[in-house]
């Protein structure tokens, strides 16, 4: 089958279809998407090699299982469910683990994927495939409020509109809460004006506008400080994406004034899959470009653009 | 009055007694202690000149009082009662505060302090004063334990046997929690092990060895990432130590991990009185040294030794 292999280069190869192991069906992939995590990656992030990608719709093709025949996505943590960890509710944090197109297993941007049945969720009709594929990333949004209670009545800020922001953004537009989501970038604050999104220019922030509870998409130094200096005492900065290049916050702040500082990774995807099916999210607008699977190293630089969201790949196409 | 005055360096000077302003008493100092703060601010932390200080236990010699002649210990932080910070029930990140030998405040090694009423806490005769002396760090020890909710099966790892650490294993061993204490020190080890207090080197940790909740005493870079290694995903870190010199920890293995790093600063005097009075925290191992206030130079000069933990200074002696 065809795979897009990452080895310092990434280039289009022919590798063998996986075998699914105990547990795992084979999923032949129907579309795909880029992630700023595919991006870190081939700038040496994880010291990765091999098949990337893991934001896919797929359908299951083993015979004889519930799914088979299926559309599917797939939850990207291969999780052992015997260690620690597995055992007290944090399988995705599995020692044993497995992630898919990030470590030890095979990614999706192939012909076909193998992944343990358990990690599958069903993708209705109704469900239209290029919105599905954002149920890993939408997933993603929704951890922070699987892991902070965020009161209704609390200012938000959200810093950073690029994809993972945007996706933030309408999430918590979904709630009571006055949120705001800024960026640097005059095109990204109006693209996100147009969503619907509250958001401002960070440049315009006053000294004294502060919230209790700030979530850090970009990254990077100067958005983390700034979400810092904008925090109240005793307040969360969310910290949600990884980076090559790794950003370092002043610690006297946070004991000062007792702040919290909360990693946040992978979300289940069953509540992001709920949000989709009642179009309460609707991320097609973060589509900047489809590309066939044989054009996916130009939808790679396509996605490196910073004016581009989400690039999706349209596998057999 | 006699007071120590930094400005650039520590001078005992004359200055008048301070002017108790509306709902403030006048308090004669009786007892006084050096902090590892103190140590930084004059290592330049902060920025301060002025009298320093903040551990104490005095007499109030204000008439008319409910608390004149009393023993007291006095709450550093002196709120405005007003702000969003005071009425959303956190004075001690109270945005026009002072704090007392730190920031806008006349400390406590002088004759005299004045202190709002509010901030005193009556010392009863059955607690001896240089026990009552460490009510502050001890609140500051018992601010984790209102922060985090350490379950008592969990195991917690204290990093640094210093002051603050041992006072904090001396709360942990309260638990039934598996605490243990590290130090890269053997004395430190080896003092906090005859206290009673759990206590390894900190380089025969092996990789495996993790903990739900680890706490920082040490306030260097080396402390934090040996912690951080050391700590079970979505685990939290609590940082206890302000330095001058910052340290600045990895955000990838935050985010990856789910981690959650928590800053933990000053905190109620009542719980901490109550241990001291219950008898279940005994301080005195950790006095190293008693100097006279006229010796209060001399004083600092030991308590920098690192092998020293906390030194008393006795007014009027």
């Amino acid at each position: 089958m065809q795979a897009l292999f990452f080895d310092n280069e990434l280039v289009i190869k022919d590798i063998p279809v996986p075998e699914p192991g105990a547990g795992e069906l084979l999923v032949k992939v129907k579309y795909s998407a880029i992630c700023n995590t595919d991006l870190e990656i081939i700038k040496g992030y994880m010291g990765f090699t091999g098949v990337l990608g893991h934001e896919f719709v797929g359908e299951v093709v083993t015979k004889g299982h519930a799914l088979s025949g299926k559309s599917v996505v797939g939850e990207i943590n291969c999780s052992c469910r015997k260690c620690y960890l597995c055992l007290s509710g944090r399988p995705t944090h599995c020692t044993n683990r497995t992630v898919l197109g990030i470590a030890g297993h095979q990614g999706v941007f192939a012909d076909y994927i193998s992944l343990p049945a358990n990690n599958l969720h069903f993708v209705p009709d109704s469900l239209e495939p290029e919105k599905a594929v954002f149920t890993e990333p939408l997933a993603a949004a929704v951890e922070i409020f699987e892991q902070v209670h965020m009161k209704p009545s609390q200012p938000v800020f959200i810093f950073g509109a690029g994809k993972l922001g945007l996706l933030v953004s309408m999430v918590a537009r979904l709630q009571g809460f006055n949120y705001t989501t800024f960026d640097v970038l005059t095109e990204k604050t109006e693209f996100a004006s147009a969503l619907g999104i509250n958001s401002r220019m960070a440049g315009d922030l006053k000294a004294e506008e502060k919230a209790e509870v700030c979530i850090d998409c970009t990254g990077n130094s100067e958005g983390i400080n700034l979400a810092l200096s904008h925090l109240w005492p005793r307040g969360t900065l969310v910290l949600k994406t990884t980076v090559a290049e790794t950003a370092k916050p002043e610690l006297n702040s946070i004991v000062i004034n007792e702040f919290t500082i909360l990693g946040s990774r992978c979300g289940v995807f069953k509540p992001a899959l709920n949000l989709l099916e009642r179009k309460l999210v609707d991320p097609l607008p973060l589509i900047s470009g489809r590309f066939s699977f044989r054009d996916i190293i130009s939808a790679f630089e396509s996605a490196k653009k910073p004016s581009n969201h989400k690039i999706i790949i349209m596998h057999g196409a």
